[in-house]
């Protein structure tokens, strides 16, 4: 009963399997509330100019500057007051030469002005007269037209995660509707003859199914909906019928595969036979995730991960989360990772990547990471850890006080 | 018109107010599938064992290990074959001194064996003998009961928010619905006669609504569920009737300030009208977000948040983040910093925290950070940022290639 697998490395697996995704057509229209963590269908441009008129960056005085030149404290210029901008409207007059007109913060600096002097640096001798002890430059404590954002400018490309900042700045320049992709629907299917629902009462020999709830949750974590079509039981016509209808109604299929020999190669056979190209890697050179299977049907990645609860969370993240954003049309968040320093040796075997699940731990503006010794095919492993560190292929180990990634889960 | 603040650091303006925060006594139940992200209500024991019998970790044979001492290629120890372990049964027969039964990845150990033979390791002679060809030490290739966790043993504390594999992990012992404590309710109020709908067409003098967008989204990020009150004009009762109504309704609320000292002045005053204790913090020695305004009305906490929209962003993570983690009785997230290499210098004021716009960039294994440069007040600036560096209170600046952290927006 040998294992026949075509063995590669993670990097090389990911690559054989994303490059033939192309990102999904499909767009729909979201309203900028509904928007966030959304991935943009086409690329923004600002329909405006933001601001639109030039503001006040201060609370004080808009005047032409040269009236201010060479203003001290000992000796003052003094300027003649002749209104305020009311807050919210056009500024309604023009500034002349020696004189200045009220603005708060944010309001609009009326013509004539190219300058505001702080409140803090005058001194009001009557109802018209102001006294000012500093020289402002010219532009000083303005906003001028489109500084924020002109009017055609990129504002955002196609491919991006909206973010709460990306959020405000469609609303500053009134784009208020956007064509967001569609989240991927992702088919996730549990597989093996002892797992049984997690909410019923497993009978001796069977186990509770843990990997539908961790992939559900992965998937809704890259930005796409999971369906769960359940249980299916290890009979190669019912998961064949399964197989096909769940990758009928859905753009990717996770099929979690079962952890026996006979059981993989069901899932191979069942995987294959939903058209071509079919298999395209067949176990990976890593521990724990090695009999993960990556394949194409059409143009929906397929893929069967491992049983174990381990190995089916890591290989999703080495594969199924940038197969996932590359249907979204983005790139997988690259900054889920935390550099660390290693409270312990860990071995390894070179040859293969290593994933040990570590536990981050603040010493002073340190981080270090312990790792988290058990069986790594256990799921409590990963609940008593913040994430997993990556051993390379070509190292028989890592040593106490190296500086690792530390990949957040 | 002095600014009459009382300027303080910003840990100790954090401080201040999150110690006087108790979290939230509500609490709701939820089904194991709509848990990721909330946080637990109750500490949780799991109420069996995981795995409820031994299990095998590999496709091979149970056997007892003394059985199988001295094995080798050259001198296999011949074992008779009595059966086969269904998956999901119970194993359903006994192994005898000399006799193994065939198991598969994930089943039952039968009574009798103490270990598992990889299959790797054995040879079929005829239908009912097996040479085993290396010896296996006692338990190994089992994961004995309760090897993933102990029935009655904690599996997660109060305040822990739920990741992928805490779900799994939940599942794997049949705690399918879940305490959680309910969202915190924040309410939004943006002011400013300046602000209008980000939907409608601003007259001249006029800006769109920005704050309301990006503070909800970052008030969703938090794990809290916020509620828009609008815009409210500046006038000193409208702005404490909607804030007494948003209070009552909420657990929290926020008040976009607007920006010049005025309207500042109005906030101050509508929420020291809120009740008591009122103001705790008003001025941080901060830049920018210094004239943010920090408050308890009874047990609930209200914030006057800079209008300028960078202000608004950087004063809700130091401020607004970490008060709403402890409604929810959790800890802030820590780990959403990237630790980076500076491209530039960034020079600084001693004696206030500074808050710098940043690019993140991998450079190889590095990850260098490029100051955005641009109006600190410009909501473009953060849309080409990823996040922000923190020069602390006593420097005046950093300098290029220096280490920083980068909190990421």
């Amino acid at each position: 009963m040998p294992e026949l697998f075509n063995v590669c490395s993670p990097d090389d697996a990911r690559a054989l399997l994303c490059n033939r995704i192309t990102p999904l057509a499909r767009a729909v229209t979201c309203p900028l509330e509904e928007a966030l963590e959304r991935v943009t269908a086409v690329a923004l441009c600002s329909p405006v100019d933001l601001p639109a008129f030039p503001r006040s960056t201060m609370d004080g005085y808009a005047l032409r500057a040269t009236d201010s030149y060479g203003a001290s404290e000992g000796l003052p210029a003094y300027l003649r007051l002749i209104g305020e901008v009311p807050m919210g409207q056009q500024a309604g007059l023009r500034v002349g030469r020696g004189e200045l007109a009220k603005v708060h913060t944010g309001g609009m600096i009326p013509d004539g002005a190219d300058a505001v002097v702080m409140v803090e640096n005058t001194q009001l001798v009557d109802e018209t007269t102001l006294e000012v002890v500093r020289p402002v430059a010219i532009g000083e404590n303005v906003i001028p037209i489109a500084e924020d954002i002109h009017r055609d400018a990129p504002v955002l490309p196609q491919g991006h995660v909206l973010r709460p900042q990306d959020l405000g700045a469609l609303a500053g320049v009134g784009i208020v509707r956007i064509e967001v992709v569609a989240r991927p629907l992702v088919a996730i299917m549990a597989t093996g003859d002892e797992v049984v629902e997690a909410g019923s009462a497993p009978a001796p020999g069977q186990v509770r199914d843990i990997n539908t709830y961790t992939i559900s949750s992965l998937v809704r974590h890259s930005g796409a909906e999971p369906h769960s079509y359940g249980i299916v039981p290890d009979q190669f016509e019912r998961l064949c019928a399964c197989a096909r209808r769940a990758l009928d109604e859905n753009d990717a299929l996770i099929i979690s595969a079962g952890s026996s020999v006979s059981t993989r190669d069901m899932t191979a056979a069942a995987i294959e036979g939903l058209g071509a190209p079919g298999i395209l890697v067949h176990g990976v050179s890593m521990h724990p995730g090695k009999p993960t299977i990556l394949a194409m049907a059409g143009e929906k990645p397929v893929f069967g991960l491992p049983g174990n609860p381990v190995s089916t969370m890591i290989a999703f993240q080495l594969f199924v989360a940038p197969a996932l954003a590359r249907l979204l049309g983005t790139v997988s968040p690259v900054h889920r990772m935390v550099r660390a320093h290693l409270t312990h040796n860990v071995a390894s075997i070179p040859g293969r990547e290593d994933y040990v699940q570590a536990r981050l731990e603040q010493r002073g503006r340190e981080i270090w990471a312990e790792p988290v010794f058990g069986k790594s095919n256990l799921i409590y492993t990963m609940v008593r850890a913040d994430g997993v560190i990556r051993v390379p292929l070509d190292r028989a180990g890592l040593y106490a006080g190296d500086v690792v990634d530390v990949d957040l889960f």
